[in-house]
């Protein structure tokens, strides 16, 4: 039953894998490129959901739901955003036996469907900003995938907002990039780094896509959630038009904005060790494990209403269970759920009930300390605390270790094909030049700094001038 | 901007259709057979899931997520199935461009999806019983369309259970629609009648159907919930085994059971009016809708504070909203919240705020009654429990005066072609006959129910003896 995970240092991508499947997160489907979602990994799921839902709708944007079957011609509608996704559609030709006069595609994002129910909703200036969000799954065809990080199918966030001006959407755009930075800063424990995308890597149909990145452990970049600034393309390939305040028509401005259950995998890889998975407490679905320990009757006796007390303490404050399981040994009730990743433990045995305390064990770096039981509650909500921070200072900590500065070309070839990291370099900003990095190393331009210091300098690639250092990285 | 809702008596069809548009519940889209629901529409099904989640996880279930695309074969695999959704599938036959070497069909419902995985996840009696429940979008190609009622996608919860025996899978199957029941009844306000379907109205794969049915405004039946005991039928098709405690084999007993969207239908024309809407307290998005009513700034300068002031004093315990729109005129604002079915407006005017007190308006009843300040907390809830309980009553009321027993056919058609109303009849139990029924009538067999008192009868259509009555009525 049990089964072994690989150790990072010896096979990285067999690892996570590992810790996936047996920290039963996903599963595979009997549907190419299609995964199932189990409960643990929903649960967390759950309560990224929950936390961003608020978030979003704090932002003044509501929630609605589109059709998942677009028309393929308005798919084509917009010159960038057809080329772009054409290659990953998935295309129903039959519906109730008969072929279909128009093919559908299922949507592999959702600004074409919504755009045209936008001409229909938008009609003057007090019809603007319009904000709305859907939590939707989402197609798209892809050759070669992995759980969470790729699928075929997955579900996320899509957030779809119409503004009168382009400062408006704008401001939008970057404000929903700052909602994303703090959810990966202070929910997920990851440092990002807030960037623009070169045109090479903007979203199609986009004028601008902003993003936040983390570096997972391997060094690789992971785009944690990502913010287009859209200008007028959509508003122009659905005719969205408003009236002005002064009479004027004119086509709006928009933004759309999402992120996916692709932040699973971005968890897993930023914390996880080669036990398993270490989930941050603000999103562990089980915060608290107590495993009550007995051997014999007379220990249950003294052990149950201890157990039964020390949940009591809890439950109302954190997320908790109870391990009463007596169908595995201790030492597989502990594992599971550290390969589970839950945050704490609490063993409660007959020495513990004897000295009146438990002991609390720490997944993040093993501490374990036996705790008075009146000073559970605190000490427990303490310790949760100091495992989110020092979770992100850990990954701050890899983040800082691993983003270099060079001039050279050879070193950076030499540190990306190496050690990996983030490569903080001139960029002169030609498409040439970034996909001969592609092309050789395989690193990709992840990030174009919001505020960066202005630095004369050349690029790194040919030469000629640049005003300011990029990030490049390989990346997931 | 203010179109016009038909009236229920002139035409009832209409007024569905005009309630649900003016309330932006639901908008028509350009994708056939789909529609689109808007934030207001969505906001209900977010209280609906809330509410709905949290009694399914009480269960013991936990939510999953499985892939929206099937394998044809899948779909195959049990014969009852496959006769049954086979006319309704949207087929995928290319993805990424290319043929597919086996179509995919979008979910028409998930057991054949789900049952593959509980094939490799279930193991033994300790992996049992297993509970999933899974809140997803599915497609049904659908040629007669309504907006929430009848569409070719809507969304849902399924849940799916595997236990090791016939008697524990007939329990938690009619444990769920006892839960169904207490929602219909105590949340939508909506009585319902429990019973168990006939084998021509069964769900497709199922051993037996068991729904709560309430009755429209227009004396038409609602399935508002189904549960299925599938025997062992699922599990067989995908060979589903445990290893019992003594060492067999055998094969798992399952149920699924699910509501959908459609809820939302069943509360627009279970307690709307002409007005539009009237949503019971505990779904309703938006409890309450203060509205200050000022002409002049002086005014403004007394009212606002006390609306400040009440906002506090409710907010923290109802879902409320102020409308501090200056583009619409009051009578305007007032018809809106109305026709969104808001159950309780608060006015507050200058001459209201000369006396320390504010006007509450019901909608349900439209009675209005100036209250001191100190006392609106107290008020509101009381009112709003009121309006849950009076809404129930009503909808109690128009069931028991529209159920009728009789012994003869020709006044059961014409009850059924007249009035309508639910047909408590003795049925003999043959297809031919329910067949006879429906064919002449267009009413169908909607319920047998659970615990009938016996009485020896004849059936209505054939004469021969029947044990006990059933329930015939029109349908949506």
């Amino acid at each position: 039953m049990v089964h072994e995970i690989a150790k990072r240092e010896d096979d990285w991508s067999r690892w996570y894998t590992d810790v996936v499947l047996q920290a039963e997160l996903a599963d595979y489907s009997p549907v190419k490129g299609c995964m199932v979602i189990r409960p643990y990994g929903y649960a967390i799921w759950e309560a990224i959901q929950g936390t961003l839902d608020r978030m979003i709708k704090a932002t003044g944007a509501q929630n609605a739901y589109f059709p998942l079957l677009i028309p393929e011609s308005y798919i084509r509608k917009e010159a960038e955003h057809v080329e772009g996704f054409a290659p990953e559609l998935a295309v129903v030709t039959h519906g109730g036996g008969k072929l279909l006069e128009e093919p559908l595609v299922l949507r592999p994002t959702s600004e074409t469907i919504i755009y045209s129910m936008f001409a229909k909703w938008i009609m003057s200036y007090r019809d603007l900003p319009l904000r709305i969000n859907q939590w939707a799954n989402i197609i798209r065809w892809e050759m070669r995938t992995r759980l969470f990080l790729r699928t075929t199918e997955f579900l996320w966030q899509e957030g779809h907002t119409a503004h009168a001006t382009h400062e408006e959407a704008e401001e939008e755009a970057r404000k929903i990039l700052d909602m994303y930075r703090t959810f990966a800063e202070d929910w997920m424990a990851i440092p990002v780094i807030q960037g623009r995308k070169s045109e090479a890597e903007k979203f199609a149909g986009a004028d601008v896509t902003y993003a936040v990145e983390g570096m997972m452990q391997d060094r690789k970049a992971l785009q944690v959630g990502t913010s287009h600034n859209l200008g007028q393309n959509f508003a122009k390939a659905f005719d969205v038009t408003y009236q002005t305040r002064e009479g004027r028509r004119e086509h709006v401005w928009s933004t759309s904005w999402g992120v996916s259950t692709r932040l699973i995998g971005a968890l897993v890889m930023a914390h996880g060790d080669d036990i398993g998975l270490i989930l941050p407490p603000r999103l562990a679905p089980v915060q608290v494990v107590i495993v009550p320990i007995w051997g014999s009757d007379e220990d249950y006796g003294k052990v149950w209403p201890v157990t039964e007390k020390v949940r009591g303490m809890l439950s109302g404050d954190f997320r908790l269970t109870v391990d009463t399981r007596d169908t595995l040994s201790l030492g597989r009730k502990f594992y599971d759920w550290e390969r589970k990743g839950v945050p704490l433990r609490i063993e409660i045995g007959p020495k513990d009930v004897s000295r009146q305390a438990a002991l609390l064990c720490r997944r993040d770096n093993k501490a374990k300390e036996s705790v008075p039981l009146e000073n559970i509650p605190l000490t427990v909500g303490k310790w949760l605390d100091d495992i989110q921070r020092s979770l992100f200072a850990r990954s701050q900590k890899l983040l800082e270790e691993h983003t270099y500065r060079t001039d050279r070309y050879d070193e950076f070839r030499e540190m990306i094909e190496g050690e990996g990291g983030f490569l903080f370099v001139h960029w002169c900003g030609s498409p040439a030049c970034e996909t001969k990095v592609q092309e050789e190393t395989k690193a990709t331009l992840r990030s174009i700094p919001l505020e960066s210091e202005k630095e004369e300098g050349k690029c790194i690639v040919c030469g000629k001038p640049s005003p300011e250092r990029v990030y490049f990285a390989k990346a997931y």
